[in-house]
């Protein structure tokens, strides 16, 4: 009994296993591109995206009257079930491709034509009921269906690192409620500066991943515009008229999210404007988290010849030579997936400001970058919350003796005394290693009334004008 | 004759020219900090952004009744004037500074507080009727107002950026109109794709721009919102309540643009998002306008041995040793410039990256690099225009021979012989150097009807849906 | 019967799978982190470098006395078995770890402390007679140990690199030598210039490369500062003296390669220069073999509205919409890896610039962007070799007709005819569509005996020098 | 009385101002290229560097029989005239510019003919007797002397680089001399490790600086092969043989370094390598002093809320609104020098990346990132080393507060008790708030003679051992 089926392209025959869906396009990208091992379905979403933009084209292309109804109801189920998670198996084509995406395109191709196949009752190879080019992709080219794909997949995974980063803004607001009484002493340029609450400082951090949040979702809008039935350059040639528009009404249909055409599909085609900047807001949760991280860091450090203000939880022995040592270990291991983000940030720059007229060949390059800083956002921001600052605890009695030391709180000053004055006191107080207070009562500076309003820790920390 | 005057600060005394505007602590950041060569006056809508900035606070401070009347009308009248240009030599601390932004913010004091005296009718250094901290700075912390002076400046120099790159734009767009019926082909990786008009590649261009341009509006947005009243560190401090929404409603009327106070003024201040997603935009920008500018030298290739669709104009002798060669300089110094802003935009994000708790001290660089990028692209945008994209001309014929030799018209038959005889068809005719009209006709493939509606020009190149 | 064995730590105790070769601290870092789900062996070398680095200080422990002679028999056994390929799936850690790579050091420390148990008719778990901390981590600290083993690891990678690289440096010199009769117009700034060879193109590729490579190997050398003996800060605290020498000479033996024992352990602890330097050679590849690749995909644009002076094998179906197409694929994958790479160095320095004072603790983020930039280069490089530039081929008539019709060759006349005069009359060549040959004749500049001098191709091309 | 003399080239006739030195091609690249004001004389050795370049072309030139010696001569004089720092003012053209150099370097060639001219009692013009491009560019083309004119600058550059970061090295190397006795705690991950001195600290900094300064020595020497006598392409068209390598060893006698030929001129021009590996120490020099730069502002966080361990001396008055503060401006400057040399480092990627065929047209992008990266750091490098390290001050009694609190030197008796217990030791003084000497007492773990051997200051930090 027959293991194997043929099948032929451009270049020849090939033998391909009679299990497989893919067909001989896909045989050649496996036998061409082994090089990352990571492969289409190693992102679940992506796989989805191919199915959801193929169940896309084949509606179109129903609703021209260009794509018959069996086929079309076939092919429909085809791609209801991959996006149910089946089948995944046999995407498999490296993320890593020459060709511009033509491998992953094919692939899609050739299994989804086969799955329907099989949902028609034919076997798989029978191409004459439903082919790979002429029906899956029909009015379609690798130039339109992998970008799209790409765009729809970047935004499932958007909505994945949204959430988990609002989940985890939301935990660093809840820290900022519970932690807003505890007064401490702000620190600028590492130097004491005035007070404040570590609940401000903790709302800060909730308050900036908050922005960053609004910056991905503002950028996630332009991977909206799309251009499917630009086909292969964007003169929409082999496309139906009318296909396009209605191609995004179904892709916008099936996502939720507001698809539509491109008003140029031939800038289109060949700008990758859409992912520079879509990236850009990856990179700048990335700044975000890194600096909230490192300032985690900084606070925590410690026990004893550190700042010390908070206690990150304990998740393992620290060292493997220092007993009793316990680490930063998540905010580390967040900074780092940040520097890996920008990184491929500058990736996704120069593949983007690369490639030759009509087409940028480095999509390929461009999704692994970005799928690869989605995936490691949206898989370390539950552990960062979860392990690590939803059990934060505060160092109370060391802020206090800080803000007990410390001559920022001569700032406060300023609108009475003047600049100069409270420089003077500044300085005698830290060359004679006293305190603001004592001086002020010492030169009876102010009265005890001025004393309690101008320091009032609510009026220091603006707390009152909310 | 006293040709100095004396001044003092927490530091000790000081000799200043008795015609410097500026003072003591100016002084010593020139002393400190003799770096780049490159002053804050080099951009004078920076200088002006500080005038801009300490009008605003110093309305709004006279508006919640601390600044009084005299005094705010000698200040209104300082800023004006540096507004309309004037006193920029007295602003003169190098744009790379320790201290983030503190010689900067000091010096934009001094120097108004002795203009605003001068106004005033005293002597310069008279500061006991306009005092630099406590009138200039008055409810004010360079943590306020270094970040928030940039953000204007930014906001000038991208009117400038978008003028030219709208300007840049409509040359593109007007080329296309030029070039709409001329017939080419498309490439695709390099390779003969399908048809298309040289217009329509141009108006391509234009359109990448204008969504470049769009990027860049909508990330200036990201700069409208200030930390004014954040004070040294977001609590206000010393600001009078109401003073910070005024502030930026002065800000907003001044510049016309809908500037407003921050949410969370602490996160404001040590957050630098702001200049990150800007920034971005800028990078897009200057990705968009390199694949342009790579796009331009390859189709002018030539004269002899290279693609020499187009001719850009002749500016130069193109070298030193090869008579009558004349290279794409102006594509080429556009490059350039844009591997100057990328560069710039990671400069940026290391910057932002950085910086301690409640201040990020690293914004002088991030301003460097921003304006940088900014100006070199007013500056060599409208250069590209004039003396490059206005003058090119199509060379007809070399486009013309082209598409008759190519066999990417094979694509349009897809719908009508399906993927598989048309690729037959094509390897047919590269083999055995034909045209594929040539054996399309020698097979009777198709009628003469067939063939004149799908090798219709304009049905090829799309322009019959428009 | 017991599945389970109890191990305990710091935190408590755990429940570890009986036939696991790990322990405690590994289960902990598998529930700390799941985030690229890329573990330590999926890059062998890298398991490999860890039993490297961890014989080498039994082996110096034995030296100086301090390891007792069965433990170290046992452990030398347990390591050579990993140096051999075995038990790689007990190495399970997530290349992004917080903690500085405690968990790396502690997984390895763990397994081989358990496979050297079983080697000596122990059971796992018997820690008494040989401990993970005592004797495998013996006057050693995760802070030693990581940077070590990376450093092998990147040096094992490197032989690999380099291997491959040669290797295609070769095909490229190899296709020189083919090629190096056929005479063609070099271009500069994609305008013709003057004559060469496709031979003395495809060497020079070749010795991009080869300088490439040469300066892989001399950033290598910075590698082979290893600070094994520094401990946890660089001090050598619970290190034997004389220990530190005595595992940098077995790491040499073992190797292969002159590694040694930085001169400041302290600043060797702290600082990643060895990684910014090599990784450095790693960009400088990138930016060859992009530059080369860009080159190649230049040169074989068409087949006929392209250069199309040589032909890239065509290795699969080009498009999935136009029929015929072969792209090239190879040199486009190609620049995709030198883009990733790229990034990877950006990760890298950001990496190496951050860290707080006596340890980098973003190491692991530095190991991972460099073995992945390593790993696509060795895996690609033969693809690229084999199925790109082994299969070269050249159109000779193509890059004769090119010669014919330049005019660039009228350079070559400079030194009789004078910058001037050649000027002219290449432009009259070019208005009057005439060749410089004719026009010279024509104008009689020379005299034949002259021409056949100047314009000998040997001459032109500089290949009578050699 | 005429002001202006006529000059010509292919483009046309211009009038150039009689007292200038410059002619029609400078004035050409003027009116083109105004894009950043900075020019050639923005450096001084750069302008430098291509009077070097032309002297030893004009030797090599003379040696080989081609320029007579009146002319040798006359180029002589005016070489030496440039390199004694005269005529600086006419070194005109934009540091931007497209060409691939070649304004600079006809600016060069035309400056150094008139001003040989005038050395030979000529006019300026008289190209009869002196010309720019048959005299003056004899043997040569922009893609040789523009690339060597840019090595050679950047080697005497990196001089000056190198001499601060010596000299910056040995102020940290005196502080640890000075500070050699001051116990004090070592930080891994920010939290408490073991103890050092703080001598090493700075001794470490000072390694550091000796690692870095090494690496860009060694990377000097890329810059030492030159492709002078490649002239347009490599093949060396017009130039005399034996001319290229008599030019580079002309370069070495004037410069003094190991200037030599490389092996393959069409690969050296057309590949940017050299400068690839030359940036990248200075990308290295910049991760270095960040580091460096961090560590210090984090050792001097406070004066009450942070860790306090040094003092930098006070420049300015750190803040307009806080009295008394005082920041690490110093550090703050390097740093941000450090993040624009590292975003230059990437721009050089970029530039290097690009680039077609036969010569990379983007090399002026390269000089201008290079040398802004290296006059940022000789400038800057001084005011660090004299404003801030050398005033360095120790705070003795809060690192010795710090030392006798931390539990961190338990670590040093895991050889004597075993990891297991000195890890519930270290638990155990954390929880009771207790100092571990006193619960080894408590518990008698140890003999008094053992404590003092085992926690003998010098034995801890390694000292002894030297």
């Amino acid at each position: 009994m027959a293991q194997v089926r043929t099948e032929k392209d451009l270049l020849g025959e090939k033998q391909i296993p009679a299990d497989a869906y893919y067909g001989v396009q896909t045989l050649r990208a496996l036998e061409n591109f082994q090089v990352s091992g990571v492969k289409t379905n190693f992102y679940p979403d992506y796989v989805k995206a191919y199915a959801i933009v193929k169940l896309a084209a084949a509606r179109a292309n129903g609703e021209v009257g260009r794509m018959k109804k069996d086929r079309l109801a076939a092919i429909e189920k085809a791609c209801q079930a991959v996006m149910d998670g089946k089948y995944h198996d046999q995407f498999l084509t490296d993320l890593y491709q020459g060709g511009a995406g033509t491998s992953a395109n094919m692939n899609a191709n050739e299994v989804l034509a086969n799955i329907a196949l099989e949902m028609m009752g034919k076997k798989k190879g029978e191409y004459q009921y439903i082919e790979p080019h002429d029906d899956l992709n029909m009015g379609q080219s690798t130039n339109d269906v992998y970008p799209t794909a790409i765009h729809i997949a970047l935004i499932l995974h958007n909505d994945k690192v949204m959430k988990e980063a609002q989940l985890l803004a939301q935990s660093f607001h809840k820290k900022g409620d519970q932690f807003n009484h505890l007064l401490k002493m702000g620190r600028t340029e590492g130097q004491d500066a005035v007070p404040m609450t570590l609940g401000q400082e903790f709302h800060a951090f909730g308050y900036q991943l908050d922005a960053a949040i609004d910056a991905m979702r503002k950028s996630e809008a332009y991977l909206y515009e799309v251009n499917m039935g630009a086909t292969a350059i964007g003169t929409g040639l082999t496309a139906t008229p009318g296909y396009a528009e209605k191609c995004s009404a179904q892709l916008a249909k099936i996502t939720g999210k507001p698809i539509h055409t491109s008003k140029d599909l031939i800038a289109a085609t060949s700008s990758m404007q859409a992912f520079v900047m879509y990236s850009s807001s990856i990179k700048n949760l990335a700044v975000t988290l890194s600096k909230i991280s490192s300032d985690l860091i900084f606070l925590a450090t410690g026990p004893r010849t550190g700042i010390f203000e908070i206690n990150l939880p304990a998740l393992q022995p620290g060292s493997s030579i220092m007993p009793g040592k316990v680490n930063p270990v998540m905010p580390e291991l967040m900074n780092q997936i940040c520097f890996k983000a920008i990184g491929n940030d500058v990736t996704v720059t120069f593949a983007s400001q690369d490639g030759l007229l009509q087409l940028n060949a480095y999509e390929p390059v461009v999704a692994v970058a970005i799928m690869e800083s989605q995936a490691l956002f949206y898989k370390s921001m539950p552990l960062f919350r979860k392990n690590c600052i939803d059990g934060i605890t505060a160092n109370e009695k060391v802020m206090q003796k800080y803000i007990e030391r410390s001559v920022g709180i001569v700032t406060a000053l300023n609108p009475v005394l003047g600049y100069e004055k409270t420089t003077e006191l500044a300085k005698e107080a830290l060359e004679k290693d006293k305190g603001i207070l004592e001086l002020i009562r010492e030169k009876k500076l102010l009265t005890e009334d001025q004393i309690k309003k101008l320091l009032d820790p609510a009026a220091m920390t603006g707390q009152q004008k909310k």
